[in-house]
């Protein structure tokens, strides 16, 4: 299993059947291409490009079952020929896409479709769906890994994320913008990621006392146990730990670390890496959880908090502070025409597109271009590769731990004026002239 | 399908599964009783009960797998033993819940789970992920019915939703909420919510002319058309859209609307509606999608917008002002002891509750009280009713539709004051005298 799985093409806004209905009445199977991008959004720099292997997956074997036909028939909203078209439809078209762990800027396509009409048409709503959540949790996590600034940290989402899906998707995600691990255990088991957890106030409170519940959790976990010590008091949570600590050394065992999830971080835990250290405990680890976020990590490691790993949840698992990104899915040209519409605020760039990336002596990212795809952009690379042929996959997909190391390259070589969480710098992106003359003429 | 598919109990925090090796290693299996609520949140004045079908669907047919079990023994992290009992284990307990639809406010329990500690902890994660996401949603399409003050509004978000399951889950929640339908095909085959759908930009752009394109619309859907007039230029659109509107009353058949996607709303929908009316179409609606939420929908109907219908998309679909509710789960008894969390500003009530709501003569809602189950208040109606015993569902469930109803209901008797989005009124909330006499002793 790639993903959670897809729930059939139904997962579809109406109005893309109503639309495809209308193009089969009409005889409009001329090859469309669709351009997927996000649209300036003020809390984002930059973006990180996730979900590509969802996608891949699914339109490989996209397809209506009898019993979908059916139940559309009745509707009694399409006529039986149109219903005979779908149920024959199979995606066969050709996917550029960006791979996952690019980095990538506002109205820089991240994906490209070209397919007959229809195909292209009703693919939409899984596709935003798909691509704008991953997308969505690589970037913010890519915030959260810069703001920890080399220290660890785990997904602890799951509990909150938007439901399943997204749950699944947090975990991948957060994975590729290099947190160490998850909570998530089916994530673990599904994409190999490391899973690490600890114990629930709960777990604390079913004993008759703290140091009962530590002692417990001590001896099934002789080597990975991290206590949660913050259930009735933190400091005296932290002595009842050094004093477990303590016991399991004389056993040969070694205390993991504690964790905070409470109170001014900061001050604790600086309070409780004494008590650790005096107890002779300097090798146990502070975790900390606590509503964590870019923001409020950042502040963490500025104020010299004695936190070694930080368990990331809620806020990183919905992106709290910008929960959606606007990312679109326009159609730029059909049959032999370039196309574009032109409402108010909401321009989108005609024709099939590559972006170009420069890259400065030291190895940084030195602005991009978008342009057509035949252009040429002296000493650039080009970010759009073909990832479907004729509805096949090409080659094969990255593993996830090479996409997490592809991000990691190309994370460094982002300069940091344009990660700076106010008011960042905007990262160059230009229009290259062919593409801009192309506009004039539709 | 009542909801997607659950991947199985995998689908879970790792400590759930550590601490519940504690336990078992303890031979801890007294019954314990979890509480599931939602802390106070600064946006949020009531919260809407929803996803509790999901839940019990889940809770009667969970267990772990051969497959899952092998998994878990690989990791090297469990014993035998305890993956032995994980195998056999089933959900046996009792759950107390508030219906789909009632309306609940900070610290009172939504449902409470008793059962022996294992499973009563195990389902935590999925638990507060499920119930959580439907609650939220729910809350805001509730703020969102509440601003459109009548009209008619429809769930657009299934491309902006956070994933597959949350596309899902937005679709039945604003349908409790009161959203007349949803653009998400699955859900109104799922659940028999109403879909509805326009066309979109591409739709249009990719015929020659927008006429063409509204021409072809109307051919296909002559009672159920809507032209989207936004592609070019609005203005021109609606006279577009009128010229095609008549040609279609010549044939008999009935131009049902336009709709509007960009622009300064208020104005655009006074001259559309005067176009519209001088070509003799004041039959034809105008419906509007643009970002639209409870706070922009409150400013277009005080602003004068003639918007027969909104499509609510994003801004709802993903709770955007406050994407997560803080929902937990506590541990309030155990055994024959009442058990509570002290942590700082993080304060549990222990024991096993009941939620009491009083109405006044009018028939509106006059103040909650939290209490023991064995409490009485004069004249107060409980909430929380037996909706699974001994891991069997009591009764039937409620049908979407009189969920639904049961909401309205509600709602209505819920006073203006406390469903104001700014300053809104607190709802009073009391703590029993013996509830409050209980914390004293744990």
């Amino acid at each position: 299993m790639s993903s959670p799985e897809f729930p059939g093409p139904l997962f579809i806004d109406l109005y893309e059947l109503t639309m495809a209905a209308g193009y089969f009445d009409r005889h409009m199977d001329a090859p469309a291409t669709f351009s997927l991008f996000v649209r300036p959004n003020p809390r984002r720099g930059y973006f990180v490009a996730a979900g590509l292997q969802a996608v891949v997956d699914v339109l490989t074997r996209f397809h209506f079952s009898d019993e979908e036909i059916d139940w559309l028939a009745r509707t009694g909203r399409f006529s039986r020929e149109f219903l005979g078209h779908l149920s024959t439809l199979r995606f066969t078209g050709d996917v550029m896409a960006m791979a996952e762990g690019e980095i990538f800027f506002p109205d820089e396509p991240v994906l490209e479709v070209t397919a007959p009409l229809i195909q292209a048409q009703i693919i939409e709503t899984y596709l935003i769906n798909t691509m704008g959540l991953a997308c969505l949790l690589a970037t913010k996590a890519a915030r959260c890994v810069h703001a920890a600034a080399g220290r660890s940290i785990v997904d602890f989402s799951l509990r909150r994320t938007q439901g399943i899906h997204a749950g699944m998707v947090a975990a991948r995600s957060s994975y590729i913008a290099g947190f160490a691990g998850t909570s998530n255990v089916l994530a673990g088991k599904t994409w190999d990621i490391p899973i690490s957890g600890t114990m629930a106030h709960s777990f604390v409170t079913a004993f008759e006392s703290e140091t009962h519940a530590f002692e417990a959790y001590a001896t099934l976990f002789p080597d990975s146990a991290v206590f949660l010590i913050d259930t009735y008091d933190t400091l005296q949570g932290a002595r009842n730990a050094a004093a477990v600590g303590n016991r399991m050394k004389q056993k040969g065992d070694t205390l993991l670390g504690v964790r905070l999830d409470s109170g001014d971080m900061i001050t604790l835990s600086r309070q409780v890496r004494r008590i650790l250290d005096e107890a002779g405990l300097s090798h146990a680890k502070i975790f900390a959880s606590s509503g964590f976020d870019e923001y409020t990590l950042e502040r963490m490691i500025a104020g010299g908090a004695r936190i070694d790993a930080f368990g990331v949840g809620t806020r990183m698992g919905v992106s709290a502070d910008a929960p959606y990104l606007d990312m679109v899915y326009k159609m730029v040209r059909l049959g032999d025409r370039n196309v574009r519409k032109v409402s108010e605020g909401k321009m989108t760039l005609a024709g099939e597109k590559q972006v170009f990336r420069k890259t400065a002596v030291n190895g940084h990212f030195d602005g991009d271009v978008i342009g057509l795809r035949g252009d040429s952009v002296d000493g650039a690379v080009t970010l759009l590769a073909p990832v479907m042929e004729k509805g096949r996959p090409v080659g094969t997909m990255p593993t996830l731990k090479e996409i997490r190391a592809c991000f990691a390259d190309n994370f460094k070589r982002l300069e940091y004026d344009y990660k700076r969480f106010e008011d960042a710098k905007p990262y160059p992106v230009q229009v290259s002239e062919r593409l801009a003359e192309l506009q004039e003429g539709c």
